[in-house]
């Protein structure tokens, strides 16, 4: 049951569209159209290359429907995470047409008295990727997993630590290790992975509990390495709760710093983002009386910067901290596999959990 | 419109019931009577004699009856904040009764059917404190409030800071400071004082939001100073995050440690508690990118402890840091607060906000 989704995106598709990004260069399923009037006739290829998609660009909905999509992907993730009203007419009209809807929204399109009835009507599907199941407070049951768990941190929301976590699990299987297991914590990895838990969605209270099930559902997968999508930044003064709780919550062995060496300020904050040693000092210090875990990685995401600015940085950040550095995307993620796998040791806590 | 409560607390009163001992001791409405049959036949004080009540505690919800309740209160917070399924009946019978229900439970009553039905048929409320209002994310705004704002911290849960903020509050008021304002974060102090979030039940990516929400509120009541409720314990590996959410969502320009001295481990994890120095400093290093707030006192929680000890470690911890230390409910808050409020300062962020 393999969904074809155009992507919805409406005047953001080539700025603001993570989950549309993310679906398109990572996910097992087609994305066959995306909706943006601001690109229409050009195809993502043309837009963002990186993407490696000759899917076609539409002004619209019915434009996009000749291509045979049987879902609608909620392509961006406002902040806030509620549907601009301007687009209830396109979902609705996506579901007259006989498509699911898949969203990341904060607001589920699910609990819409209006969405529902029409999918009811319809008889398709609803997929709200951010609605959490019900978890467990945190129990420590994680630290008796076998596989090394990995977490990828960074130093802003949105710098690629889900692409950095799924380059490094695809370095992992090319190097040998087939059962390397990515874990989605976030919308767009729930989409492209097809499971997971938007940790950003959970209640405080259980959100490090949720991010435990994650690493014990990765275990039971037979996951090795667990390799855990990080999210937000540790001082971003609204997403670091949930930073927070992926760290204590999915009790890692390992981190890698994702890092965005020209994001100078948190993303809509006027904090400083930290430099490296001051990242892995924080996330060090922080996670050592929980469970000891050690930055073993810096992945750059140095877009924006040329060749050889690239490079430079990369040299920069290996020496002043030691650790293997490189940009998985635009690199390539074997080198950086090979150098980080023998640092990541299983690295039980110093006492058992209760 | 002021309750009578009875305080339902089956088996717990004597030590596991924070919300009903909260609400005899620093609440403006009547607790009339208790419902633990472990201890029926004694009262508050016989049982617990800082709480300075002599309701009585009774066996059973109809020998409560007696004494003309109007309000059933929910008096313990189990794990998980599940409504044990022995005490439906009571709760059924409370509502049948005419009594309306006060719950922190984090399972709503108002959300059961059966309990909603049964309020409805008898004309009662049911008022869940702990269900959170819908806020928004954290934006800055609370960087921009006049009043000096202090919150409370600790070296585990359950330890004493809604106490020490509630002392505070009310030395602030003897010292004269009128408007010194208490903001509550958390089930009990929510039913103490009538108003605030539990910021534990807020979805994680709105917690920060929601901690800057009530500073907002505290600032329009007029609070100078606002003292806000801390929860959890920054390496707490369960609630870290909900501290983490009111460390940055507050806006604190100081901190108050609260501490338990005989707390060697944070409870139900075998993870060490921090010691003063350590506890300052990971407070610290965390907010400085943020908001810079430094501690300025150490509220001890010295119940246990002979009152030679209790000196002794106050003593210990005024020379560990170099701060004002006291027990302020065994040795009264005065002193602390003349201590305090000289080192707490309106500290704005080096930037302003966005």
């Amino acid at each position: 049951l393999t969904r074809r989704y155009v992507a919805y995106a409406p005047g953001r598709f080539a700025t603001d569209a993570k989950t549309a990004h993310g679906v398109i260069a990572y996910g097992d399923e087609a994305v066959v159209a995306v909706v943006d009037p601001a690109c229409a006739g050009h195809s993502v290829r043309d837009v963002l290359v990186h993407l490696r998609s000759d899917a076609p660009i539409v002004a619209s909905l019915r434009d996009a429907l000749q291509y045979a999509p049987t879902a609608l992907l909620i392509g961006t993730a406002p902040r806030g995470g509620a549907l601009p009203p301007a687009w209830r007419a396109d979902v609705l009209d996506a579901i007259a047409a006989g498509l699911d809807i898949v969203s990341g929204l904060h607001d589920f399109i699910g609990d819409d008295v209006e969405f529902r009835a029409a999918a009811q009507a319809a008889g398709t599907a609803i997929w709200d990727v951010r609605k959490p199941p019900a978890t467990p407070i945190f129990s420590g049951r994680a630290y008796a997993v076998g596989a090394p768990i990995l977490l990828t941190v960074g130093n802003d929301c949105a710098v690629g630590k889900m692409t950095a976590s799924l380059e490094f699990v695809r370095a992992a299987k090319r190097a040998g290790k087939p059962d390397a297991c990515f874990v989605p914590t976030g919308q767009t990895g729930i989409a492209i992975a097809g499971w997971g838990i938007a940790i950003d969605r959970v209640v405080a209270d259980f959100a490090a509990g949720a991010a435990e099930t994650l690493v014990l559902q990765a275990a039971e997968r037979g996951g090795d390495p667990i390799v855990v999508e990080g999210q937000g930044a540790i001082n971003h003064p609204a997403y670091g709760p949930v930073t927070l709780a992926l760290m204590y919550g999915s009790t890692p062995d390992a981190l890698i710093a994702v890092c965005d060496p020209r994001r100078a300020r948190i993303e809509e904050y006027d904090v400083a983002t930290l430099g490296y040693a001051e990242l892995i000092d924080a996330h060090e210090s922080l996670l050592a009386p929980v469970k000891r875990a050690g930055v073993v990685g810096i992945a750059l995401n140095t877009r924006g910067l040329s060749p050889a600015e690239a490079r430079e940085e990369i040299a920069r950040a290996r020496s002043e901290t030691g650790l293997p550095c490189d940009d998985l995307v635009r690199f390539g993620a074997d080198d950086f596999y090979r150098a980080v796998a023998p640092r990541v040791r299983k690295n039980r806590p110093a006492a058992a959990a209760r």
